[in-house]
């Protein structure tokens, strides 16, 4: 009997492996890293002193992966664009708003443990899906290699799924998005800097975009101007004033 | 006779084969990868409106394969360090100053194409050097793929060149690190947006450090602070303020 066929018919585990095959288009080797994947940290355990098995790790790892697959892709796909362009190119098609879209796409939000007591900030659950889309990259890089997460992401993620050219007439900066918004609707918005978690690195920021005193999105990044610019794009998501394409 | 032996031997180029041969520890496929990797934008000739045939792009993609491969090397090496640590220690191993200094020992800088009349700008060479790096990066990629790549910036690159540990250890705040200096050593510095070369998108911010009134460093990126810290970076290795593991 193949592993495949054990997999998807007799491992005690083949709901998971039938629920895996049916999203992703392939068997995975070891299912323990594709739930490690989808395990947010609301749920997830310490494993050592500081240290949860949630998919956190496997999102920094995934991020990278996916953005060297995507350069590459707008490197070959544009061979007469500069290197600014490029750089906005891919910003866009990574951008949070658009993988928690391809994610929601896809079905992730199915497979995404997490304790949804936990979750009460509105705008968390959208960064819970882009982050999981992230982590899921870097399981299949672990699992399978740099060359098969290149086809399933080219073949199965962006040819059906992200509309690149019409991407390069997308204007994608939130900031001043939200703005003009707020501005048109008369409403007030503001940016204010929140304590960090618990524990968390101090070098972080994190800042809080209010919209008439209500918090619509969180941002967190190593430097103040980035987290803004994550608070506002969360904020643009969670106001419905964005459609990705 | 196999490839390899005309390359090195018969071909009208062997020269130049034998020189990356020596410097990368390997026989390039395509030359032409390679030349362009080492070609800087003062010496490129333009290949299409707006394009030219000058390293920029392939330091684009450079960058992105060796954010991933530093991505991996990282998640397997601390298994039990969070993703806030590990941003940092690859931001530290990416940082332009330790490119810098890797492109130098590694001799890049004997291949490396330039027009020296146009590069006045006191710290220009070292970004060049930095730049270089990550194009060769990107080219190797090109030539012999992602697995091959990996190899060699592991086992070429990090392992005999870059103390990982010590980087833990290393604070690479460079405008606070800067501004101590400057205050230590009684100068005055200054941080003025200076106007963007003709043509360059309007978005990129251009970042000038003054101690008392030289320039001495540039820096540009997509937002302020960044390319406030780049400009911190490069006037902290002009001055010589720091020392890279």
């Amino acid at each position: 009997m193949s592993l495949r066929i054990y997999k998807l018919y007799f491992s005690p585990h083949r709901a998971d492996f039938k629920k895996l095959k049916n999203i992703l288009g392939f068997v995975p080797g070891n299912l323990k890293l594709y739930q490690m994947a989808f395990r947010h940290k609301s749920v997830a355990k310490q494993i050592k002193e500081g240290v949860k098995n949630s998919n956190e790790r496997m999102e920094f790892l995934g991020d990278a992966v996916l953005g060297s697959v995507v350069a590459e892709l707008l490197f070959k796909l544009y061979p007469y664009k500069d290197e600014g362009f490029l750089t906005e190119m891919r910003s866009k098609i990574v951008s949070r708003a658009n993988l928690n879209q391809l994610s929601r796409k896809l079905g992730f939000d199915k497979l995404i443990q997490y304790d949804s007591r936990m979750i009460s900030y509105p705008n968390k659950q959208g960064s819970l899906l882009g982050d999981a889309f992230e982590a899921l990259v870097g399981a299949v890089y672990l699992d399978k290699g740099y060359q098969f997460t290149r086809e399933f992401l080219l073949m199965r993620i962006i040819k059906p799924h992200v509309d690149i050219h019409t991407l390069e007439n997308t204007e994608t900066n939130f900031k001043s998005r939200l703005i003009e918004w707020c501005q048109h609707e008369g409403k007030e918005v503001t940016f204010v800097p929140v304590d960090n978690p618990e524990g968390e690195s101090s070098k972080m920021f994190s800042i809080e975009v209010l919209v008439n005193g209500e918090a619509c999105g969180l941002g967190r990044d190593f430097n103040k101007k980035s987290a803004e610019k994550l608070a506002a794009e969360r904020a643009c998501e969670y106001l419905k004033i964005i459609e990705i394409a």
